[in-house]
């Protein structure tokens, strides 16, 4: 079953680190698989999570490292020899020793790189060629390829010789003299299938692949649509270069989440609760400073028309009402907008039948709080010249915060920024300042 | 290659139903995979794409109706009759037989399920028992499973007579005679094992199964943690009843991003930006109610304080700058507490340790931002008096929004509610009503 890591369980470990009781140590790590050591040695130092690591097969230890988050691991391989990275780095696929030398210090990185086993280290030289954030640098080399006149006994040959290499496979993939992608036969086809069939003839030709620079987003894209559990990477040439698993793409779409989570909250760079005092304080700044920034802005408008103020006071009541409706009217039409460029595919509608669409949505919606704030405001405050003014100010707020949330994270896009920008505080920040410049506008024409 | 859906092919397609023109449809859908016939028949009417359905393969019918999103699907099959569904659902899996059950009307799920084949009746009456929220209303019956003695010969047999009904398997699952799950032979294995071995000799016995009443966004956990393709359930008493493949985990993952996106912006149906005019709107409006409701309420209490604005106006000015930054600290520090909640799996800190580095975020954030703000507006406004009281305001605004921002998600975690609703319009109006009470009372303290 699962393992549940408990309180008593870290602290009686600790204890056993603490009195280096090795014989206690080994004995419970024996019946912990790998992911769950990961997530114990998490609670631990570096240094004595190595000592942990170091009773430990090479393996397991290789598996342990590749399974930690890219910030913790750095951090912890800077108590690594090189010699002692590249004798792990051995023991793990080509897509994951890429991902790691590229977390290393680069003076570092070319030397674990020269010592690396000699297929290891032609394989994770041409990955390190590609940008992390797409299909090639995302793939393995690792994979199984038969000749398409091969015969299915000549495959399963194959599967022998590479069953120490290749971890986890659901396929076969088909290419001819010039490595062509040709086709794929799926593990259940060959299994069933009689030794002597040649392979060509029952494998699938129409099948889905992913080129080198198509970006990661797109793959995992790709998958999600085809309920793929791998898929073959080609280059130009369609030659077969590497292939792309589930495991990775769920990784993907599982990081865009936490990015866009933290876009639309202002939080700068990836930080977790648990993170220290410092580094939570030093992330959460920048989103912050935005919004001050604003408001001290918003203070100095507000400045322009102290006389106003002073003279019928109740302007002041209605800011809040006002600026909350655009930042909310601005965030929801920019959250949808993020959701339908996060999920593409259909026929995009033309920009333009979209905007009319989002008028006349912003119009239904303004028309409705409007009126509605009007009918409050009259019962509250009894003021009808105020009430129609505030109501007015509202219609309009709604309208443009629609336009401004719906284009913003389009422009954003189109530029190659992430549109998730458009849902935080840099975007509620000018709501702000544009729904008081409105209001007071109002103000200024039909109550002054 | 993959199929692009461009606007001159939906057009000349758009032509050939006008025209009927049957020969040009089925040549044009011969070369696309169903995932893209069903991402074109979003773009037409229900009748055209159930007239463009019923010129296919049943079982290609079946599949495209199957990727339909749910509630497309519902509309879509209100004209369909008992008789055709039944006959394109004898051709699903019975995990997906379940979910398009749970989807039609009462009275026609009860005639529906009466007549499908006796094999798929049995098996999806038991998973509908489950909620659709749980492993076991996630899970297909569909699996291959071998006898621990048998042999691997027997084995390959047992796949050749399930080839048809299993679509894609990655293992074979190995029980004993009761039915209870033993372990997992991966297919890679079986095809280079001996075929007299016997499948209990070879079979990998600590597997990780899940129980029928585990919740869909700990299974997706689970598969995450130990990048499973598959995962077996089981009952209570350990048999194997089922098993959730990784794509219907990665829809799982989907749309959890998806609803806490549309939470955090207050949207309160599942819309697309691409719905109806009045869809859209209907969605929206009681998020934007309750920032109404709120703005009325801040409205009424900042009247309490006429006399006062009135005599020092420049009090208004900072209301904004009070309340947005309230907002982005609320929506920051609920956030990071969202994104903890949605990733378990470490020793969680206890809640009094995390709420006191939590204060001591804020205290940091808030000295800093009010420090700030002091010094800009001595410089802005040369008002010393004012600048202290803003500035001490700002400070409490901080510290408890933070507060408020942590505890709430929290709490509605406990209560069974999605904590992602602690990030949207309800939170902020809370803030907002939160911010301007503290600023007037210390307003009033200080100033007054």
């Amino acid at each position: 079953m699962e393992f549940e890591l408990t309180k008593e369980f870290r602290n009686r470990f600790q204890e056993a680190l603490d009195t280096r009781d090795t014989a206690f140590i080994l004995k419970t790590l024996t019946d912990i698989k790998p992911a769950d050591i990961t997530a114990l040695l998490y609670e631990f130092s570096a240094e004595e999570s190595k000592y942990v690591l170091d009773l430990l097969p090479i393996d397991i230890q290789a598996g342990i490292i590749n399974d930690l988050d890219s910030d913790t691991r750095k951090k912890f391989l800077r108590i690594y020899e090189v010699k002692e990275i590249v004798y792990f780095l051995n023991h793990l696929a080509s897509d994951d020793v890429a991902d790691i030398l590229h977390e290393l210090p680069v003076k570092n990185r070319e030397q674990v790189l020269s010592n690396l086993d000699l297929e290891l280290k032609v394989q994770v030289t041409e990955l390190l060629r590609y940008e992390d954030n797409v299909a090639g640098g995302l793939m393995a080399k690792e994979l199984i390829k038969a000749r398409v006149h091969w015969s299915v006994v000549q495959c399963i040959e194959e599967i022998r010789k590479q069953a120490e290499t290749v971890s986890k496979f659901y396929a076969v993939y088909v290419v001819d003299d010039h490595d062509k992608l040709i086709g794929r036969v799926a593990l259940q086809d060959l299994i069933i299938s009689d030794a002597r069939t040649i392979v060509g003839d029952i494998c699938d030709k129409d099948i889905i692949s992913i080129q080198t620079y198509q970006e990661s987003i797109e793959v995992a894209e790709v998958m999600k649509k085809y309920d793929l559990e791998s898929v073959p990477v080609v280059n130009v040439q369609e030659q077969l270069v590497g292939r792309i698993t589930i495991d990775d793409i769920v990784d993907v779409i599982t990081e865009q989440a936490e990015e866009e989570r933290q876009l639309m909250a202002g939080i700068s760079e990836s930080v977790e609760v648990d993170d220290s005092v410092w580094r939570n304080t030093r992330a959460r700044l920048p989103g912050l400073l935005i919004g001050i920034v604003g408001g001290l802005m918003n203070a100095k408008f507000m400045g322009l028309f102290e006389e106003e103020l002073a003279r019928i006071t109740a302007i002041a009541f209605f800011t809040p009402l006002i600026q909350a409706t655009g930042g909310n009217v601005g965030i929801q039409s920019s959250s949808l907008v993020v959701q339908s460029l996060a999920n593409p595919g259909y026929v995009e509608e033309g920009l333009w039948a979209r905007l009319i669409k989002v008028f006349f949505v912003a119009i239904l919606n303004g028309l409705f709080l409007s009126g509605l704030v009007m009918g409050a405001n009259i019962v509250l405050f009894g003021e009808y010249r105020l009430s129609l003014v505030v109501s007015v100010a509202l219609f309009s707020v709604v309208v443009f915060a629609s336009f401004i949330g719906t284009i913003t994270p389009i422009v954003l896009n189109r530029f190659g920024f992430n549109p998730a920008l458009a849902a935080g505080p840099f975007i509620t920040t000018i709501n702000d300042l544009l729904g008081l410049t409105i209001y007071f506008f109002i103000v200024h024409i039909l109550l002054i």
